[in-house]
């Protein structure tokens, strides 16, 4: 059973010394950079802006397009101490399995209580808040991990949290919304009659079931209407602080690759936000901008069923369904664009991280679509060789590793594969069910679905 | 925040050549030996007898009171090495909580997609099986986590695998059910028609809910009923097998504290049959009855409503309620004892360990029993402080870990204490919602209630 195995250790965990100290911020060397965020009128956002809607410290990380790293404050370091390093694996058991001359590691960011990577982004967020003396924090969640993740944090550092839950999610997952309460958090499901957001969508539609981006509208409402300026919102992916956070991701296993005398010539991550795949690229595609190693692939990897990267459009959006958020220049679908209910894989998200859409606008990196049924079979496949159960949305990146594997044993070559595994999937067992009864299907946008979306993205004069 | 840290980490992992490669058996150092298993007619068991159930090798390691090391077959060791070492964690925020003086340990088990330690022992069982050409393997489950352990497991060495699944857990629980049926485990709830044991249960109480001895009666007679010898029986504690694959738990931590320069005062794990427990002390217990350590305390925690150590008897007892097994010498309550269905924190078994219960009767340790509502108390403060969730069973022993931390704040002795975290409480979330919303309750058994188990304790002539 051992004959492939190298010398090199199934799990690599660096040293706690060797936890980075300061997240890498991208956007100080991408040569040319990501599109600034802008308000509704066209006009760049500053600090000032968006201050009232997220704590100082971050509107800064947000904005910042120079500063190459910031220093991780030691509360926060104290935290990350608690559950980093966390693990670079070395997948043998699947090379094993595919009888492929690839070297295949992944890093796992699933072992911890929220059960992924979000963790690393809620830590500083929270911090921030607190430490400015913030009260009351907002969010939304869809699959849940981000909401548990804040969970987590706010619980650590003292701060009320109200977590506006798709409402789907909150009937068709009520273990998450236990966990969260666990930690102290409030629980409405979205749209709620707390916002006038909700109100107004629940006006027009009583049964509605939600969406994350009227989760968002509702929860940044929320959050402006804490007395005394004591409240703020928090999100879990696609703004380029969240990037930068979970840039600890990326400088870890950048680290411990180097320890075991590697270097990925292929790097995957899942994409829904891009908050996973932009932190576990950083370092790497850093390399590949300053021409160190320029040949290294990027492939980014979602759904088919909400395929931002693959179909939609690079082009300025709101964050939030309720379009009051300030403007993005990202690929998007839309926020008017709802994937399709059956979708069970999370990543719904109808736009994109600037920071990544930058990329693969200007050809750093290349984008994935792939169907559902066949990331459920590769996450069977996956759990069954690795004893980790993978959450769906680190399944999709499972897919396309396996794929690139099996491309190398066609050829013979021994390319070394580097992809997230950004958390586990104990809390989505309800599409495990589906997909082992056969009930699980793949629903793929057509082109006039997609221009339903495209309708709803904005024409302001000059931008686009 | 740091002020209360030492250079300790917090958390510590082995490397993988560190990792043990032979499993402790610590009957061979004790001085008195546990009671031998018997069969039903008062006869000491041999390999022979009990080879119809179990695999070989198993049983040559369940009956053998002298071979102080057994090596790790190495397929079982590359499988450890997928998921261990599991991290050595100093709990410096419950510390500071707490204000305690004391240094808090614990080696955390719950790092793998079993949620537990029980995969420790599933992997030797199923090789063991698998290794012997055994085709079909059967085993029970109630809350869950052996069924899962021993469903990745079967699903690695390529055996069919029948869990018998506690109906009322089966029902609560589905997801854990889920976990299993993705690694291509076949769940029954138990009682079931498919066993001549199933069908009498039902017989009389159509509606039963099931036990653990239930199951285990259906279980053993389903792997005997299985054609051609290829069938086994596999269980998850108790057994004096278990045990000995449990000691890379007490090994690993060994280790871990010898490369920080410690050694515990204190030892603390939760007992249900006694394998996490029998386990982490293992290698610590040779060093207290050697007497190179003899000051070690070794505290077994146990519930309140199935209190086998604190008020059961010492005596030979059957393992299941079909009275269908061997006897072994242990503290029990007797096979007919059934807790309180209101019991929500695992650990339900009637007897205890034989190897654990031989320590306890010669007074090498302590056990005490804790209630529920304090078990649950003690379990969201640590998720709070560690951002771990802990497993209910596991939070017996964190309840008792911060109770002698405490004892350590009023004496002021910086005191080391060791406690096992056995696994996560992630398919536990109906027992914390219950607990969030105040209605979990603690049912005590009366002395008349335990009597009901009591008489059913065999009298076996000559033996008690």
């Amino acid at each position: 059973m051992a004959e492939t195995r190298t010398t090199d250790p199934y799990r690599t965990y660096l040293r706690e010394d060797q936890i980075p100290t300061a997240w890498y911020n991208l956007r100080a060397d991408m040569p040319e950079k990501p599109e600034p965020m802008r308000l509704p009128n066209g006009k760049v956002a500053t600090v000032d802006n968006i201050a009232p809607v997220f704590a100082r410290a971050l509107c800064e990380q947000e904005l910042d397009d120079d500063t190459a790293y910031f220093d991780i404050p030691e509360p926060v370091m104290e935290m990350y101490r608690v559950y980093r390093p966390s693990p670079l694996c070395r997948a043998y058991n699947l090379e094993r399995a595919l009888g492929t001359p690839a070297k295949i590691y992944y890093k796992f960011e699933g072992n911890n209580t929220s059960g992924s990577h979000k963790l690393n982004s809620a830590l500083a967020q929270a911090y921030y808040a607190y430490a400015e003396g913030i009260t009351n924090i907002t969010t939304e969640t869809g699959a849940g991990q981000w909401g548990t993740a804040l969970s987590e944090a706010a619980a650590h550092f003292g701060l009320s949290l109200d977590v506006y839950m798709v409402k789907c999610s909150y009937e068709q997952k009520p273990f998450r919304r236990s966990v969260m309460q666990t930690f102290g958090a409030t629980i409405t499901p979205s749209p709620s009659d707390t916002t006038a957001a909700g109100r107004k969508i629940l006006a027009s539609d009583p049964t509605c079931t939600g969406s994350l981006g009227t989760a968002i509208s509702e929860a940044v409402e929320r959050a402006l209407n804490v007395p005394g300026n004591k409240g703020r919102y928090q999100l879990g992916s696609v703004l380029n602080q969240v990037l930068l956070h979970q840039s600890v991701i990326g400088l870890e296993s950048y680290e411990a690759l180097a320890e075991l005398g590697e270097y990925p010539d292929i790097v995957i991550g899942c994409c829904g936000g891009g908050s996973n795949f932009g932190g576990l690229i950083a370092p790497f595609m850093r390399d590949k901008l300053n021409g160190a190693h320029p040949d290294t692939r990027f492939i980014g990897v979602e759904p088919a069923s909400c395929p931002s990267l693959t179909r939609g459009v690079y082009a300025y959006d709101f964050a939030d369904t309720g379009q009051t958020c300030p403007l993005c220049k990202m690929y998007t679908l839309g926020s008017g664009f709802i994937p399709s209910p059956d979708h069970a894989g999370g990543l719904r998200y109808h736009g994109m991280s600037p920071v990544v859409s930058k990329l693969k606008h200007d050809g750093y990196m290349e984008a994935v679509a792939v169907k559902q049924t066949d990331v459920f079979a590769a996450a069977e496949q996956f759990a069954k060789l690795e004893t980790i159960l993978p959450a769906p949305e680190s399944s999709h990146a499972i897919l396309q590793a396996i794929r690139e594997a099996e491309r190398c044993r066609e050829t013979g070559e021994a390319k070394t594969i580097l992809f997230g595994l950004t958390g586990t999937g104990y809390f989505d067992m309800v599409a495990y069910d589906k997909y082992n009864r056969g009930e699980l299907e793949d629903h793929i946008p057509t082109d006039e679905e997609l221009q339903v979306g495209f309708n709803t993205i904005p024409h302001i004069p000059g931008l686009q």
